[in-house]
């Protein structure tokens, strides 16, 4: 099995451009009245020409029959295999809502909770209080100080929070306070490992300072940590692609997760357009041999269950492709870190359509235009998302020949 | 993941007879007057006729998106994951060129170089003299002997050569004595674990006995090793697949990949053109269970960036095919090793068309004839080409059922 060891043996540092295109949560399944998912609906004669011209596929993100997160989903695309490389869960809470995780840093998720007079857990998500309220109780926890440690603490989602620890000699093996269950304490945070007691210790530290600022803010008058981990320590683009990589995207996950693999993150706007998006790639062109450009809004809609939304947003999409086009990548891929279907609302398993444009050396197919069912009789088969960075570095030239 | 373990445990030496059929470097790129690929274009009604019947998909060599040589591809198509059992450079150059390379032997890619007064390299390459020019510096190297050990070298191409040790204590563990640069002298071998010490000084006393022969054959006044290697020591086909195994190709390189996995190697004539291979195979069928046949000139073609030429081989293959078929083998396979599409003039990364046709018992599909775009729609589907020999042992009924 390939890995990324190999690819590295590969990889030198000159040839084509590469552009990955990411619809979040592209894949969907028909709608009742025509039988057309949101991709066949929605009117993209730039993709369909692409498609018609190179070669499509279905990508597989993670597993058959596996929905992916944010995270592994993108590590999948980004080339790393998402079930050998895991990343914490509280890093991903971290790098989500824009903290950096940095080696040596200990990064964990947090929920408020709720507990009565004897300090029993009554609700393990605090009444699910809006994300203001969350953050009000976040600005108490900003002001608690533990000597020999940096902390920096910052609102997700509602109940949800993340942590970030910095210092000399933290270790992330330490325990869940959350016990999982009500009418029980949080438990104390454990160092797994004899190396995590100091982190453990301001764990529990930083936990009593918490009390102290949250008694008197129920449903949120309390709160447990869980996840607690380090840098994942993953290869790096310029060391494994031997690529000067950038991403574009506007929010801070995708961000986070281009920062953990190498990738240049360049300034974005919290409310950029897609059009905003696609001018960033043409600004920051000429300095990259890869481009990340990540589309969000395909994933929100279909969470949403509105299939008319999100197919406003990929042809929205296609609409302002030319700017991407007129930058004539050497290898262009249109894809998705998964499906959102929008019948479904959720992250679902379904194969991704993709489409790979490298002119003159992509497979030849039938392929017509760029859509599920089409893409399934297309020359790139059904593949998993984390073997599409090697098909991308094949067709840039990217890859020496491997023996003799 | 299946491993050859798993295959020598179910497979049984009774069954039917499998004939490979590999035309190097089959599968092809289209040509922009008609969009046709090489296969494509060719006027193949055999070949036709048994993808219609048959079964057909494509062959992933050793990975997406990597384009292998011709050592790894073949060993893929043989059944062995080429990531996992690696040749080394040393062994595929020598057995490349026709020189034995048995357990214990230490193989050797050699390159003349140039010095200047002062021992340093001002040419790594000798300024890539003749083919000759080299066979002429080699005979003058086969006249060193070192007492212990047995020495044969052989010119491969231009400044390059083989050298094979043989003898007692002989271990492939030495580094390289080229440089990879210009400027400074060749390196010296040093072993690279205590046990190769031996085979180090054995080196170092053979590049010494070298300079003197060379001294006065400027360009070629020195040389330098690189790719030491031993016998990779890889399962063998009687074991594994318990089948009485014979090759028929033209080229060294594809007879020593075959002797590798213990194959029986039958003498061909060096100017035997497809008709004569083909008779081979008829005349020696009867002795064996399994016969892999090699056409090399389709990837000669395609390197040469000849469509039409390329075509032209792969039309004669099929006017000779009836000599194959009137053989009736149980299982049929026609595939290539890897692609060399005559538009981009190299192996490339791309899925080789492959068909297998075994009467009553493929998987039925809807390809009509042999080419790219057909074998997209086929019913063996995508496959990794070391996963094609479980497919023909399955189809030849030589595997046992796994688990009750």
């Amino acid at each position: 099995m390939v890995d990324l060891e190999f690819i590295q043996r590969l990889a030198h540092d000159q040839g084509g451009k590469i552009l990955l295109l990411v619809m979040d949560g592209l894949g969907g399944l028909p709608r009742p009245k025509d039988g057309l998912t949101e991709l066949e609906a929605a009117h993209t004669p730039n993709l369909d020409r692409l498609a018609k011209e190179g070669c499509t596929g279905l990508s597989i993100p993670v597993a058959r029959g596996i929905s992916p997160g944010s995270g592994p989903a993108h590590l999948g695309l980004f080339g790393y295999d998402a079930i050998k490389y895991e990343v914490g869960r509280g890093v991903l809470e971290s790098v989500g809502i824009g903290l950096d995780v940095n080696p040596g840093d200990v990064a964990i998720r947090g929920n408020f909770c709720t507990v009565d007079d004897s300090g029993n857990i009554t609700d393990r998500r605090a009444g699910r209080i809006s994300t203001e309220a969350g953050a009000e109780r976040v600005a108490r926890l900003t002001k608690i100080t533990i000597p020999g440690v940096e902390l920096e603490v910052k609102i997700a989602k509602e109940y949800r929070f993340a942590l970030v620890m910095r210092g000399e000699g933290l270790n992330p093996a330490v325990s869940d306070t959350d016990p999982q269950a009500t009418g029980v304490p949080p438990l104390p945070a454990k160092p797994l490992v004899p190396e995590a007691k100091k982190t453990a210790d301001i764990a529990n530290k930083w936990i009593e300072e918490a009390k102290h600022w949250l008694k008197d803010q129920a449903p949120a008058n309390m709160l447990t940590l869980r996840g607690f981990a380090g840098d994942p320590n993953l290869p790096k683009y310029a060391d494994v692609f031997k690529l000067r990589a950038a991403c574009v995207a506007v929010y801070p996950m995708y961000k986070g997760v281009s920062k953990l693999v190498g990738m240049n993150v360049i300034p974005t706007n919290v409310n950029d357009t897609t059009e905003d998006e696609f001018k960033h790639v043409a600004r920051i062109w000429k300095d990259y041999d890869f481009v990340f450009c990540h589309i969000k809004y395909t994933d929100s809609r279909g969470e949403d269950g509105d299939f008319d939304a999100k197919v406003k947003v990929i042809e929205e999409v296609d609409k302002h492709l030319p700017i991407l086009l007129n930058l004539n990548p050497d290898v262009m891929i249109v894809t998705g870190d998964h499906s959102t279907p929008a019948m479904y609302k959720s992250h679902s398993w379904h194969p991704v359509p993709t489409l790979l444009h490298a002119p003159a050396t992509h497979m030849p197919d039938r392929s017509q235009c760029f859509g599920e069912r089409e893409c399934i009789t297309g020359g790139l088969g059904q593949f998993f998302s984390h073997e599409l960075m090697a098909l991308a570095m094949g067709h840039a030239k990217r890859l020496e020949k491997y023996g003799a």
